[in-house]
């Protein structure tokens, strides 16, 4: 039986459920590069949003990235989101959001971001996410591999 | 169609799948508690494995802790572990592992454990798992809330 939405979590409904979606990745340290994508966002009855993704090459199908993680409704309009990735890197953002019944945007800075002894070094990551209606789109910014914060990921998906 | 397993991950072959059981925690600062517990490790064809766990209340079934987070398989018998728990924290791990075809012992000592601005402090984290045929037993020591490291947790789960 899914179990209630947490008050906390009310004004962010318009988010739950699956999406899937394609985006374009550049960096100065990589190729540039496509991919599929797919998000789920689902909740327990607790004050938080248990939060997955899984991007693939458009190419060929290959796994790209994935990360897990879980948003957590810490005030009003006020978020904090851990992330795990397995290319060994964990990170924490503070930020806040403002929806109403058909659209939302998420402001996500990291306040801490470590990466394990083998993975590549990540410094600063900022995720901006908005929906509307069954349309949810995303950016982030990154600052890793000695780059300064710039660009690195846009990608639009669609609610299934 | 489900990938072929990473080779770097052949040797822990025998922690795939889905497993449940039982567990008991007790700390200083908390009552003891006793839970139920489901833990599943995936692939993708990466060298990682996705490691994900829920608990619940083993009196009323309310949902208690969970975490996910990536295995690293990242040489001979080393392993890293990422996690993310939607209590606000993310710890990274360092460890090795023992295994053969009907057995497997991975410890993982916490290298970086980090809260968010509104969750409770952890300092330090040790695991140890044991599989043995089909029953997976772990042990979870914590340093936390100004505590020495002491042991938290033991559960006993079987393969699904």
């Amino acid at each position: 039986m899914q179990p209630l939405l947490h008050e906390a979590c009310e004004s962010l409904s318009i988010i739950l459920g699956e999406w899937r979606g394609s985006g374009r990745g550049h960096y100065p340290t990589i190729d540039d590069f496509e991919y599929t994508e797919e998000v789920i966002f689902g909740h327990s009855g607790k004050p938080f949003l248990a939060y997955g993704q899984k991007t693939k090459n458009a190419v060929n199908g290959d796994p790209l990235h994935s990360e897990q993680g879980f948003l957590r409704a810490t005030g009003e309009t006020a978020l904090e989101l851990v992330v795990a990735q397995p290319s060994g890197i964990v990170e924490i953002h503070q930020g806040s959001f403002a929806s109403n019944e058909s659209a939302c945007v998420i402001n996500l800075e990291s306040i801490y971001v470590e990466t394990s002894p083998t993975a590549k070094s990540v410094e600063r990551v900022h995720r901006l996410l908005r929906i509307e209606g069954d349309t949810l789109t995303y950016d982030l910014s990154m600052a890793a591999m000695g780059q300064p914060l710039q660009h690195h990921l846009a990608a639009t998906l669609e609610r299934q």
